[in-house]
């Protein structure tokens, strides 16, 4: 047991800190393992507020690299401890403080895993949209700290859509409260947008308060086989502007459409370039009505097949599909690395063109699917070997990628984050006075840059 | 002509800079006229960026106070040139750059006056929800820079839920921008909503990104009659957890509704002791669904009276009567203080009783309306005459009513900012740790102090 070790064990008890190399090396990175791992010093697992505030200023105090994790599900790399030092695993901070109906908010603390919020919730017959696809195992103070989003961004919007107020530890182990159980407030800056996306470089989020809605009563699945992208992409933008927003609605190619249908039944046409894959939620009547707009607008664009899932236990097979295409392809291939762009709605079909070029001229296969109503698009550069050609390919075929998607009026990343995995492109969306901008604001709240540092941008926290 | 006013002649143009103690005097103040006042030494009125961005550059080097205003309809002093210096007026930036249907976004000028945009997106059946009191006057730049928001929020959220990116000229003169028109983006700190609320102290905004929705086709006006306090916040309650939210739902006292029978028959009856005002809107299905659920909930929970307004033109003299309550009250009343109080919406009826404890304890009349749906209170502190006595009761009272909100677990201002008028309080509400991390931010992006300076916390903007 190194000083540390010790000193954490002082801190918070010996049952809260993890330091044996087994254990630090399952810490040693997040999902993006396919990147780069460096196992931390320690690993602390606090169970309150007061413990991180000690285990922070103690590390502010010593200059020690602190790495918040929630379930390490990140595809950014946000969670790798980069620069070694203390680990701080929250998922025992996991109480799920209040639900209030009355007010329609609820607090949770940031390990609660979002699935199990999600079924506390609706047992009330009240609703959380945000759905990040690991939300079995991902939790709220992440979600928040991440920014995620999910397919139902489309019609409810992400994580920051929802979070009223949070209980921030700050890099020296103050502890703010911001926002609040209302929904509106206009008391200085807004401390809770900012934390929201900033990726555990700013401070641990101990506290979350969301805002719930109330569970739509009925929801159905549609599939639609489009004659080509831009078919796909016509009809996406009609039905969103005609106001039958889904609640999903996802975009996907034959290929994946090929894998569904080892799960779905009667198997779909695999005769089309492009496929719409939805759900409409809301009443009995909005659902009805959505459906018949839907329905009308695919039949005078010509879409190729729209098939209506009514049967909701037929529907889940559809979206369990849906989910299961990576876990699926990852039988196949050795290594996938799911890109994140986002283009404005109208630019998918020459996004989707880009990549089907980029793939064919790079010499590697690129899957795709991918959030259609806001542009939010999930090419998977997959590889079949591991080893420094195909790396090197890879690369290449992301590099190109981020650039046309940024060509298109998009951004490098719409849900995932920046991490380590897209920071070397950071300076290909934003100038250098906005980088710096930012590198000034991480000095106001971590003036010694303890706080998961060696992320967003190159060259570390500091200025 | 001073050498401020011809170093401006020489950066913009004669035409674009005011310097006549009359101009300026129009410039010493806004809405807030009562609290304080304090001319200006120069106001331009600049038609780019690239001006203000030559302004500001020039203000900087010279340590200049520079207060930004849109229209000055800001009930905080935001506006309000405390230090002197040079106001930046944005009126003559009003170019609606692009209305994008396909993408549904829209891209504006920080001068452009929103009832106008409401009328060129609802033109192409296109919806843009925020509806501050001010429409027919204020600027969506400075709607983004104090987070403005207005009865729809209860439905539809406020600016801040609608704002996609921003173009911000920074107090050095350099212009960044931030996100897009795409509605997702993780890309660093989310600088576009750290801006939205800013007040004016962290830069210029000079263009808006918004995301747009659908022109609901259908709208139904409705007003419930309760017996008391606590039966109209159960009724509030009810139908927001039913799911049928109205995109409207306004609070009103006794006083309110006597005020309102001087323009709609036949007569409300006035004998409740609270009413809810609301409009629902939707497909004609859909409406016609929420208003059954309204009714419903209301006969359930015994309401005396439920008048549903389905002619739209009556309708529209309800809340034009909603609207001129405050105009009204001016013939009477020689000053009216509007609050800003938010509460969890279940603290309303605790709220109001408060406020009428305190209207007769300090002896002063106090009107209320507010956004029900958000626990958005608007009391009215009511002055029949301009002395110091009375003005030092409307200060007693308001600094009750802002405790009061506060230990009901509400914000000193859900919408109109803290700018000079609640800084005061500011310290009631946030620790003295997130106020100085505040200030922290505030130097990352203006380390001269010259932005907007002597506005939300007391001691000005540096640390």
């Amino acid at each position: 047991m190194n000083g540390l070790v010790k000193d954490l064990t002082g801190l918070i008890g010996e049952s809260k800190v993890l330091f044996q190399p087994e254990d630090l090396l399952a810490y040693a990175n997040d999902a993006t393992h396919y990147f780069r791992t460096q196992p931390p010093d320690a690993v602390v697992l606090p169970t309150s507020t007061e413990e991180i505030s000690r285990v922070l200023s103690y590390a502010y105090e010593h200059y020690i690299p602190v790495t918040p994790r929630g379930a390490g599900s990140g595809l950014s790399g946000g969670a790798t401890p980069v620069k070694g030092g203390i680990v701080v695993d929250t998922k025992r901070m996991n109480r799920i403080v209040e639900i209030d109906r009355a007010n329609m908010t609820a607090t949770v603390e940031g390990g609660v895993v979002l699935q199990n919020f999600h079924r506390a919730v609706e047992k009330m017959g009240l609703f959380y949209p945000p759905d990040p696809q690991s939300m079995s195992v991902c939790t709220m103070g992440a979600n928040v700290a991440t920014r995620a989003g999910g397919p139902r961004g489309v019609k409810y919007g992400t994580t920051g859509n929802y979070v009223t107020g949070l209980e921030v530890v700050l890099p020296d182990g103050s502890v703010i409260k911001t926002g609040g159980k209302f929904v509106k407030q206009s008391v200085g800056y807004d401390l809770t947008r900012l934390m929201t996306g900033s990726e555990g470089t700013l401070g641990i989020i101990t506290k979350v308060h969301v805002r719930l809605l109330t569970l739509p009563p009925e929801t159905r699945t549609m599939v639609v086989v489009c004659e080509s992208l831009d078919q796909a992409a016509e009809i996406v933008s009609e039905i969103i502007a005609r106001g039958a927003v889904p609640s999903m609605m996802e975009f996907m190619i034959k290929l994946a459409v090929t894998v569904m249908n080892t799960f779905v039944f009667p198997p779909l046409p695999t005769d089309g370039e492009a496929y719409l894959l939805m759900e409409i939620d809301g009443t009995a009547a909005q659902v009805e009505h959505d459906a018949e707009t839907i329905k009308a607008i695919c039949r005078d664009m010509k879409a190729r097949e729209i098939r209506e899932v009514e049967d909701e236990r037929v529907a889940r097979v559809y979206w369990k599909a849906r989910s299961a295409m990576y876990p699926f392809i990852m039988t196949i291939f050795k290594r996938a690395i799911t890109e994140d762009i986002t283009v404005p709605r109208s630019r998918i079909p020459d996004l989707v063109r880009a990549i089907q070029e980029i793939a064919a001229s790079v010499g590697i296969m690129i899957g795709l699917a991918g959030h259609a109503g806001d542009g939010n698009m999930h090419p998977t550069v997959l590889q079949s070997e591991i080893n420094e050609e195909i790396a090197a390919k890879a690369k290449q075929a992301i590099d190109m990628l981020v650039r046309r998607g940024l060509e298109l009026g998009g951004t490098i990343s719409g849900e995932h984050g920046i991490g380590i995995h897209k920071q070397e492109y950071l300076d290909w969306e934003l100038d250098q006075v906005q980088i710096d901008l930012m590198k000034r604001i991480k000095a106001a709240f971590d003036p010694r840059g303890i706080m998961n540092p060696g992320k967003i941008w190159v060259e570390g926290g500091q200025q």
